[in-house]
């Protein structure tokens, strides 16, 4: 069976978590928080999370075990057949991901941890920020999903990391994400409805007190 | 014909341009520098080089170009059939992405064009690099290619992005990344023997003098 490593807190993992519990293939989660433990290394050579463990070895990387999970297991197709409507499925996931959530991820230590961030780095962040929003805003639709008639990757990309990025934007630079998309509010409310969404978040929640007390604990 | 937008000196602009030259498809080089004008948004939302214009529309990210070409068009594959395999090029491709190329491009300012960078972004970026070094020293095998038996992807994203991180590496942290890897410089030079290496070297060289004065000229 598929060994899911991680925490149900870290939206990365949920991701993953999500597109599993949504194709409805078994697999077994195996706790870990990102180390940098050599026994870890050897599965996660950059000791984060998630890592999928499968009979043929250990993966990593997000949107790589997504790709992996949609060409060898069974379940829901995540993306459209077609090679061109797949390819804007993935465009989409890597500006979610390099444009909007990697940027304010830079800024998750102050915004949740009580750390502090640089006026330098937050300037970066906000500029990648609006970019990143500006050009979601010509690609996706938002109706009824994020890449258009159906249900995909992108979509649960979308759902477990634009709220963390907005309240970065609202709590740093004064600005609400969802209000330069228009579509973009409603939808992530339809997503949270989802049962897969619902047991990812009750689980998410069961964690939550202990990871906030072992990140809080950092340096 | 697939139509290519960006420039010559770009390397990844230059990655989606061998794996079209090394998979004989034709296709027409447009040439545009990174752009903010509306026009060029309208294809590339983030204003960023490469675009790929298929008769379907626009693409845009190199690691998506990529993956579509590798459905869509014929020739030599530059992925393995088994999606495992396929699996652990695509992730060496990230962390080469990720972890490599893009912190070593934050110091591209001051090591090619006269430019600064704070002590913060430095501090962050050799920490990322040398983690992302040992990552890549657990993961590839640089024998005879970077994922093993066959010429991937990951060697053409190795051969357009290693050298220039090596460069930011050895000039702000006097390290020289390859020595940390071994087999990974023979394997560089076995690169940059090809055919279609060569071609692109002597392009790319035709039109450094056009951008390093472009680049230079920006505050």
């Amino acid at each position: 069976m598929l060994k899911l490593y991680g925490f149900n807190v870290s939206n990365y993992y949920n991701m993953v978590k999500q597109a599993l519990l949504e194709k409805g293939v078994p697999f077994e989660e195996i706790k870990v928080y990102p180390n940098q433990e050599e026994s870890y290394l050897e599965i996660s050579p950059m000791g984060k999370v998630p890592c999928l463990l499968t009979e043929q070895g250990p993966l990593t990387e997000t949107s790589v075990i997504l790709d992996y999970l949609e060409e060898s297991q069974p379940g829901e197709p995540l993306y459209p057949a077609q090679a061109y409507a797949r390819a804007k499925v993935r465009e989409l996931i890597h500006e979610l991901v390099l444009y909007i959530e990697l940027p304010a991820r830079r800024c998750f230590g102050e915004v949740f941890f009580g750390g502090t961030t640089s006026a330098e780095t937050k300037a970066e962040v906000e500029a990648t920020l609006l970019k990143g929003v500006s050009a979601l805003r010509r690609r996706s639709q938002f109706s009824p999903f994020i890449a258009g008639e159906s249900f995909s990757y992108a979509d649960i990309v979308f759902l477990h990391s634009f709220d963390l990025a907005n309240q970065v934007a609202e709590r740093l630079f004064q600005r609400n994400l969802f209000d330069e998309l228009p579509g973009a509010q409603a939808l992530m409310a339809r997503l949270a409805e989802r049962p897969m969404s619902q047991r990812v978040a009750v689980e998410m929640r069961a964690g939550m007190e202990e990871f906030v007390q072992l990140r809080s604990a950092k340096p």
